[in-house]
């Protein structure tokens, strides 16, 4: 309906997560008026995630080099780990202060529903780091519903034998919730209050 | 909190109008995680619409060429215009095919708290079209509310003398809807329209 190119970008904008027709179109016509510099530097900002981020091979966090800021920190204990679901998990727990260790991103949670088991998640480099022993804490942080206790359960089981303390994030996250939607205060409540996983 | 080019990111995204930063941490997630191709489309989009879109220098519509698409048609009647506020009321009108005649596009409404007066829109540009005694019929398409109605009764005016019919949409009862939730001003404006059922 529109000139070929803008429909064009209300399509591509359509495409994205959130963004319906009506959201797209508005957004298609604030980038016509919009400064060229500011579109460019979106335009730029786009491509170069593509290019610069990849993942962190040590614990799966996005990286712009081959390990993420928090693994080549020498500051931060190697002997206590996050297990958490995504990156942006990471973010919501760096926010708090709470935490000095590092992390494991493991890339979702179980799901039979949607057919991801232990073997879709980075649960295999969890064992691998754990295996060398300088970890003698693992803090499961997986998000307080469903699936995140399934993931939770899951690997204090299989990591318990290993001999190191397994913990999970203390009840006071809204259960149901998403973790990366909690305020600092609770989610660094959460980190104080986290108690001993006995499968 | 994130890597530089990924919070960079986010930063682009949540300048653009209403996506908040949640919604574009989520986009930038999803950029992270799509398809470099999909990506790469995003970005030429973009940037090929700042490059290949200008405004059509006869009605002011969005246009890839010096006229745009609807100007350059001649099927269109170029004696019947109809005025509307912005492009996107342009594409709303051709949706419902009833309108064979071409456009005029102001850029805003008259808005003395928004400081937009009629040199702020492209009323001069109308005048002269008008001028060369071509259109017979200025149908005008403004919002029906507070600014759009003072810009038609503003156009009304200025244009009645030069002896050309001037219309304006109709207000009345939004097909589909329910009666009981009509506003009064749209239900007295019905009441007004009221037209003689020939059956």
């Amino acid at each position: 309906m529109y000139e070929g190119v803008v429909q064009g970008l209300i399509d591509e904008l359509g495409r994205l997560p959130g963004v319906g027709p009506k959201s797209a179109q508005r957004i298609a016509f604030h980038i016509l008026a919009a400064d060229p510099d500011d579109v460019h530097r979106l335009a730029t900002a786009l491509t170069e995630v593509k290019e610069k981020i990849r993942f962190c091979t040590v614990c799966g966090n996005v990286a712009e080099a081959e390990q993420c800021q928090i693994c080549r920190d020498p500051r931060r204990d190697p002997a206590i780990v996050c297990v958490v679901e995504e990156s942006k998990d990471v973010v919501a727990i760096e926010r708090t202060r709470e935490f000095r260790g590092r992390y494991h991103v493991l890339g979702g949670a179980i799901s039979p529903i949607e057919g991801i088991g232990p073997d879709e998640l980075r649960v295999k480099e969890l064992m691998t780091r754990i295996a060398d022993g300088t970890i003698t804490e693992l803090i499961i942080a997986t998000d307080p519903n469903l699936e995140g206790e399934a993931t939770a359960t899951y690997l204090a089981r299989l990591v318990q034998p290993m001999g190191l303390r397994v913990t999970r994030l203390a009840s006071g996250l809204p259960v149901g919730g998403d973790l990366e939607y909690a305020d600092e205060v609770t989610l660094g409540r959460a980190f104080e209050g986290r108690r001993q996983l006995d499968v």
